[in-house]
């Protein structure tokens, strides 16, 4: 059976393309790019031109790009990593639909005596920049706003949560998780000081991240130890990982917007069959969410048992953040957003990108029909 | 001309073994390992194999081995996190001849407020253990004791080190970068609480990492996030990572003996004839190192220059650990044990694997000559 994959939200394929340039870096380009040898050379070079690209795409200095593990560990610097070098002020203000990696983190910079502080979005996940404001950034040291929802796709004013964090002093840092490969990201437009992303989730390698910091934030190091990364990262380069990173970034702009709007075709397809079809289905978020999320909930139908379904026919869907699964709670955005706890244990996130297709998308509403 | 790679203690180059076990995790099977969909199981299984692979060989429980993004993170996840578990108890004990991800993670604890002792070596770079009683356990959270020395090779005490921390209830750590692979590393015959190592010393891949944790073990995450690594690392798992770590390991251990007999043989070749026909050569460290370091004081001679004549000619060896390069002091490691900054200046490690040859060493040593 041919699987339909529709969880790109939670990972998705290494592009060919993407393993064919990592390969030098995995076999005979295998120098640690401290060393100062030829080998050495040969890797830095490597590590060098993926975080040359990475700057230029996003309009970042070269020197403004930290290569991290990950998303979460890109999270973590962050947050941690301003709180440790926070100075006088103290207060942290959040989303209260942020990712895991960013609502944990903050429940531990509470305790270590962080004054956190929880914005709640409107119905559709919406944030207001308002509300960032009324809750006093002339304490905070480090507020966040996600760029994209990963549960129900709403994109966050970032610009002018930016510019108004600017203008009280506050730190302004945003998860671009899910935003990274599908949105135009300009850091130097957006004006924020800090904002993560990770490689899988537009084909790159799994393992590897970015932190961009704006020259001149004060952030301590996650991870100390060698002058890796400008001393502010420690452990040796994972240099396929980068160019990985890179390639998959570069390749993702490319006719970005043919597959942005090929892409959103696809899930309004979905969207309007299933809103048509399918009695009592209704949709999260708002319409200007990334292109692929759909996140819809099937009232009165269990999602669990749709979930299993649908894999059972092949079809690869979520209930939510692939970082919570095994836990029983239903999904803290899905909450936030005013939907009750049973609604959201009816609701399922479909994550298109573009290797899917309409074919696709008409199979899978058949197989939610037969399912329910 | 062909490059005569002595500088394995930097990195290894990525077995090609190792590269064809990742293969399908970065092809095919690319689910996210916490989906619950039949790719994310196909994936899950993957890291899962790893994840026994690993226990397995290292004599652990399977929920005791920690993946990580390398050794500096597993070394600043185990003191870090034990440092913010660390109940009343304050104090820090570790050597003054550990690695930079140990050392520089001591000072910003330090900074946080623990009362860190540094215990220094005898000449040829051995810790006594009854010196890290003396300095005091009964009051310390954690000690950390290398297993062998990165730049030297000297290999420590650490199952007489693991059993008196315990007699004084501190917890033990080791960081085994230098030891795994070449060494026949088991936690349970060791005792130790703690023990981190890194994939790409020994066949693996860059950016994969270890942290073992017993079990029963306080130890707060450092990185929060997702419900990956039983909640105590979050972030999407490197599966193919995890799996080439595994690999590389297993690998590692096959003909254990033999390798290391040859390395240790090739080895010995190169100090005999370096210090027979190079005048005012002395080795550094002590007989029962790992077989694969060496490390030479060319008396009188500036090491940088020593180096970039053998660079030139095609050999690659460094003046110690690469995380440090680019900075302009001298070796602490050499420091400790007593040598003058001249001499440490003058000093080049050489890092031996079972990939090298018998003509590699000649050659080598007669370009040594030929530089001098």
């Amino acid at each position: 059976m041919k699987v339909i994959y529709f969880d790109n939200a939670s990972t998705t394929p290494l592009d060919s393309r993407v393993l064919d340039a990592m390969t030098p870096y995995l076999t005979n380009i295998y120098g640690n790019a401290n060393s100062t040898h030829s080998i050495g050379r040969d890797a830095v070079r490597g590590l060098d031109d993926a975080r040359a690209t990475v700057a230029d795409i996003l309009g970042a200095n070269f020197n403004e790009i930290y290569f991290t593990s990950g998303g979460s560990e890109s999270n973590n610097f962050a947050m941690r990593g301003s709180f440790f070098a926070r100075g006088d002020r103290n207060k942290l203000i959040i989303s209260s639909i942020e990712h895991h990696s960013v609502l944990v983190t903050a429940s531990e910079l509470e305790k270590l005596g962080a004054n956190v502080i929880k914005i709640s979005p409107n119905c559709q996940g919406e944030l207001s920049v308002n509300d960032y404001k009324n809750a006093g950034l002339d304490d905070c040291f480090l507020a966040c706003m996600m760029t994209a929802n990963n549960e129900i796709g709403t994109i966050e004013p970032i610009k002018e949560f930016a510019s108004t964090c600017k203008t009280h002093g506050a730190l302004s840092f945003t998860d671009c998780v899910q935003g990274m490969g599908v949105l135009d990201i300009n850091v130097k437009e957006l004006g924020v000081d800090m904002l993560s992303f990770s490689a899988h989730k537009f084909g790159g390698p799994k393992g590897m991240g970015v932190l961009y910091i704006k020259n001149g934030t004060p952030v301590s190091p996650l991870i100390t130890g060698g002058s890796q990364e400008r001393g502010k990262r420690g452990g040796t380069s994972n240099v396929a990982g980068a160019v990985g990173l890179a390639t998959a970034l570069k390749l993702s702009r490319e006719n970005l917007n043919e597959k942005v709007e090929y892409i959103r075709s696809l899930r309004d397809r979905l969207k309007n069959r299933i809103l048509t079809e399918i009695p009592n289905s209704t949709v999260n978020g708002s319409k200007m969410g990334v292109p692929g999320i759909l996140n819809v909930t099937f009232n009165g139908i269990n999602g669990e048992t749709l979930l299993y379904n649908l894999d059972i026919n092949g079809v690869c869907a979520s209930m939510g953040s692939a970082c919570t699964a095994g836990t029983i709670d239903p999904s803290h955005v899905l909450k936030e957003i005013g939907l009750s706890q049973e609604q959201a244990k009816s609701s399922i996130r479909f994550s298109l990108s573009s290797n899917n297709t309409i074919e696709e998308v008409d199979k899978v509403v058949e197989i939610i029909k037969k399912s329910i």
